[in-house]
């Protein structure tokens, strides 16, 4: 179950694979303009509350986010944010290991958890009338938390398997590890969410003690209730329960070195027998939708999806339509992160084809793109098709609250998010060429090469594909 | 003075030139065994002492080691090691600022200090009869430090004045950032000693404060006294000066992340006007002395010399004598060091080679490596090489006094420096051997490109060389 509940949510922003590439790129997350009426407020010792009224069906959806992600992590502890996620299912002095979940699941309901950079969220699906009991047993588990090491070591053992299961053995994970590497020289970007195996290993109960204590705190964290419910209940359930945690006093302070100026073209390749597909992956450092607050990430958020958003779009057009060079081909942007973050370009080659032929046709269609991608017609669709996708997505209630929930807690507001599809459709041809030319430049790019080797050690000369 | 000062030393590691490459692959540092005989004690406050006898003449070298540099900066400080290099001139409660050196050059004396990743050392040159007044100076400014704002605003700019010179307005320094950068993608050398631009502007008094109370202490520091003198006097100079230091209680902590195993080839490449020569660069991810103790630093500090010391190596010999490729090839290695640390391999192309040519060349040599450049004779002449380049250094009391330094200063003893000729001899053909195909891998490399370019701007496809 583990396994399970850290699944694609977890792991998605570091190995975006070539096919879930698009999906990362989406939703950025907004609702649609008037979506629905959203209601904030804070409880007295500090925890925000946001409340997303969903009358279709007597049920809610019940997150806690707290503000903390892998970039978090400190130094020489990675993957601490995740290991306590994992240990967060371990018991607490009322409620024994268990207890929780299988209340979840006897009343009917689902559960999941994820940690991504800049946040750990925790959440719930139940009949309405269940949310005081969500309520009651993650107020608990925010302060009463219990470990001893019979927990902690075989949990680190767990989370070691998931690690090998997922990278150790996976090429493509260790190019998108290496690649994340390579573009955040400085920046705990480039550290894995799941952290570097031998800091995992180190990880232990004192470490996550000492992290529980520092970031589980009614401050930094955010309640998002989306269903059928008032903010009159919701702030009644949340007084009688989160209410009862004690504040420390401010919110646990973020220290994350930023990135530098970056000064140099960077290339990589893995190469490995168990490579079924070789594929093109291109990152750029770009400013985030907080680094960039001023509309730039609009323009990044639409300037991917004219470029790279699914088989409409402009490089899927030439290098799999036209040129007949790939069989796959898109952009994507992660504008969801508190710090400097990455665009990328990937393209999966036709057979007999190449990754440097590959790469010199995708920089030659991008180098073209200012020109000719940014017709008035190709900016509406991909002006419709990203608002669609978002208005599609906030029709699934737990997709609406984690819109919010992901939004608050990288520190955008109700009304940024409720203003994203205006924002979108006010970007211009000008700006969208203005972004391409300032941000896909050669010096903040990282180039990778996933390829099949017959022998896992033979040397790689990338140049020579 | 302050750029004098903080010249060579300073940045050697950081920006490895071409021409400088070999300089630095030099003496790991070490006497010829059974050389002077050193001493070794500690004071009651931990102050650890190292006296290095030369009677040639009589004069001193004075030098204060700690053992902090800049992979010991604190997260988002990064340059702090190096500012407060310089703000160590700034004056003391007894002293003010420049009354140290003036009374040095006063004295007819040499001054000087440098920052590197793993300590900081000051050192002044005197008459033996002058050596208690350096330590008086000295142990003064280990505690009596006095900052203000008026000192410390100015002293950043010239730190700042000082990167743009050194690294902003100089491509090849740019690579060598940004090849150390992508090599270290988790450890602190990554890092470059002077610290991110961005990173000095925030430097503040409050930083230089609790850097300096946290690192400037007797436990941390060691004393290197070479000359004209006897244990017993520097013994009791030391107890009057030094001794009076109070201790901390312990030595200070280092916190250093671990790198990973690294899993992808890099490469990356520079491209700017202002190149007047084109080069090629290698790093490769190698054990240290201090993390490969069992020998394997004395493998690949020969294999170094085999491969790429001077003008009798096999790249030299190969690349620019037979094959008529380049203009100049070579190699070092950066083995003292705590932590896992770099091997190079560099060259410089002849008119009309391109760098990728050259670099299929340079690889093809490496590749033929084992079988062609090991033979006895060359191993034997490598090895008298190396040890007779130390001795030579040896000669000079202040290299002397820096080879103990250096050597105590990451972690070894003074019988290891006692010992290195002896095992630089014990080094065999088949540990070079394994040495080279264990370490110098396509995944533990990072190839770096310096490109001449018309127009800044322009995109620089690295492939098409």
């Amino acid at each position: 179950m583990h396994l399970f509940r850290h699944g694609t949510p977890t792991f998605f922003p570091q190995t975006p694979s070539v096919s879930a590439g698009r999906a990362d790129a989406a939703p950025h997350g907004r609702s649609e303009a008037g979506g629905p009426a959203v209601t904030g407020f804070s409880l007295d010792n500090g925890l925000d509350v946001i409340v997303v009224p969903d009358h279709r069906a007597p049920v809610v959806t019940h997150m806690i986010w707290y503000r903390n992600g892998s970039a978090d992590d400190p130094i020489g502890q990675s993957g601490i944010a995740h290991f306590l996620e994992h240990l967060m299912f371990k018991g607490t002095e009322k409620h024994p290991v268990g207890a929780f979940s299988k209340a979840v699941s006897g009343l009917g309901g689902q559960e999941n958890a994820f940690t991504s950079y800049d946040y750990t969220a925790y959440f719930q699906r139940v009949a309405r009338d269940h949310l005081g009991t969500m309520m009651a047993f993650e107020a608990d588990r925010m302060s009463g938390l219990v470990l001893d090491d019979a927990v902690v070591a075989p949990e680190r053992d767990v989370v070691l398997e998931e690690r090998r299961m997922r990278v150790e053995t996976d090429p493509s994970a260790q190019l998108s590890e290496a690649m994340a590497a390579s573009l955040f020289v400085h920046h705990p970007y480039g550290i894995p969410i799941i952290g570097w195996m031998h800091e995992i290993e180190g990880l232990n109960r004192e470490h996550a003690l000492a992290y529980y204590k520092r970031f589980y705190t009614p401050e930094n964290a955010i309640l998002v209730v989306a269903g059928d419910v008032t903010p009159e209940e919701v702030r009644r359930q949340a007084e009688a329960t989160y209410g009862q945690v004690a504040p420390q006093g401010a919110r646990p302070e973020r220290r994350r070195p930023r990135e530098p100026e970056p000064r140099a073209m960077r290339r990589l390749a893995v190469a490995d027998p168990k490579v079924e597909q070789p594929t093109l992956q291109r990152l750029y450092l770009t400013p985030s939708c907080i680094t960039a607050r001023d509309g730039g990430c609009h323009d990044l958020e639409l300037l991917a999806e004219v470029l790279g958003g699914g088989s409409t779009s402009y490089l899927y057009r030439k290098l799999v339509l036209e040129q007949g060079l790939a069989v796959n081909a898109g952009a994507w942007y992660m504008g969801s992160a508190i710090d400097d973050t990455r665009f990328s370009v990937y393209a999966v080659p036709a057979e007999g084809v190449g990754l440097e032929q590959l790469e010199e046709a995708v920089d030659r269609v991008l180098r073209r793109a200012p020109a000719e991608a940014l017709g008035a017609e190709a900016i509406e669709r991909a002006k419709t098709r990203l608002v669609a996708e978002t208005v599609y997505s906030s029709d699934s209630q737990s997709s609406l609250a984690r819109i919010y929930g992901s939004a608050l807690a990288i520190g955008e507001t109700v009304e940024e998010v409720r203003r994203w599809p205006t924002d979108i459709e006010a970007v211009t041809k000008d700006r969208l060429s203005a972004a391409s030319e300032r941000w896909l430049t050669p010096a903040r790019s990282v180039t990778g090469y996933l390829t099949k080797t017959k022998d896992a050690d033979a040397p790689v000369a990338i140049a020579a594909e």
